[in-house]
């Protein structure tokens, strides 16, 4: 399985993808799932991938080779982050059309995409790309989308991402998100990619990979369940017609 | 959709469930999907169901009418939990079969039960039946079953919940749960029905319908949104290695 996060806020951009894969719980790897693209003072783009591996690499593959050789259109010479979309999705589709025309063994090799970034003077962009490449967009009203394993860590993102809010408390935000789904679904799994994207920069971050032994992410861990049963501890007692 | 916990613990056991259901978005009800049956001084039943709303309502309807007219074997004339998960079992698989033969067909039909109780001087017993009849039962290292929508209020359960713990810290950390899973899925809601039963009384406890304007769980749903806020603020600023 997979857990992608992406937040388009008021301030920036914050991305963050596991890298456990599997195909059977005894056929276990680390792959990448996070991607960067970028033009120093011109454009920077995030792809996340989760779904058939296959798939997605060849989508990545497929995009970095029209990057090589030049071929038209490319993540470098498109005008704005919706062509950008356009030209994932399409690349999806015809992957996965590539591999099969029947349209119900196709679900086989589905793949859902996150395609995130911001070129020249427009406005940062993160659109959410489904297996058929058909795709949405985040607005101020919906910050965030999650794929793959993303309900585990939906409540923490429900209850307290904000737009407005500065981008370290959405990191921190989304590294609880992370560490509640890793807690409960073992097909999530470290090391983490995790980049923050500040608004109008124009360059593409190095990113952070995170281990297991990353010392904020584990003081993050321990504290958060502190959090949660002191939290429980005082919530007041429940009144005594719960227990007729 | 629907979400049922149940957990068995060292003191006694807590039971909730949620009572939407629908057939599309425009067409929800209130039914309710928390049963219980008993004799006082000797046994002591609760099922809990998930999925097919004609699946479970015959379930619990053959299960009645045994009752009804002392069928044997009964949920009253067995001897133990073990038995009676094997009834509830068997009766499920009968229903769907009765419904189509055709076994790519029968999983439109499917349920999930949460079988639990107590039957004399037994001990409690706590049952998960699959759609198929067969079944798992809890115990001390994992005391709890969640049926239905169960993914987005199982962090909190995974980080707090323990076998020991006193029935009224499980209670409000079963009620932090739901309101998790209510809060992130519309196909969950409300009232919900809690029961709450106190090892070795063997009577059937009333058990309270939980209404949205019921006082108590709308302080504990406020104050675990301020806890959870005020938890992320004071966790400790990422490193700068987060921001390369």
């Amino acid at each position: 399985m997979t857990y992608c996060c992406a937040m388009r806020l008021q301030d920036g951009m914050v991305f963050i993808s596991d890298t456990r894969t599997n195909a059977g719980v005894d056929h276990i790897s680390v792959f990448r799932k996070l991607y960067t693209f970028g033009v120093s003072n011109e454009r920077f783009i995030v792809i996340q991938t989760s779904g058939n591996l296959a798939t997605t690499q060849a989508v990545i593959g497929h995009l970095q080779n029209q990057l090589e050789l030049k071929l038209e259109p490319n993540l470098y010479s498109l005008n704005t982050m919706f062509e950008v979309a356009e030209l994932v999705g399409h690349t999806l589709r015809k992957v996965i059309a590539d591999v099969t025309s029947d349209t119900v063994e196709q679900s086989n090799y589905f793949c859902s995409l996150l395609v995130g970034g911001q070129i020249g003077s427009a406005e940062m962009q993160l659109y959410n790309i489904y297996p058929q490449g058909n795709f949405i967009a985040a607005t101020p009203d919906t910050p965030f989308f999650q794929i793959g394993e993303s309900k585990y860590g939906k409540p923490i993102l429900d209850r307290a991402l904000k737009y407005d809010m500065p981008l370290h408390d959405a990191l921190r935000c989304s590294l609880i998100s992370f560490d509640s789904t890793l807690r409960s679904n073992v097909s999530v799994g470290m090391p983490l990619d995790a980049l923050v994207y500040q608004k109008d920069t124009l360059r593409v971050p190095v990113g952070k990979r995170i281990y297991e032994e990353d010392s904020y992410f584990s003081v993050i861990s321990k504290q958060w369940s502190e959090t949660l049963k002191r939290g429980l501890q005082t919530m007041p007692e429940p009144t005594e017609d719960y227990f007729n």
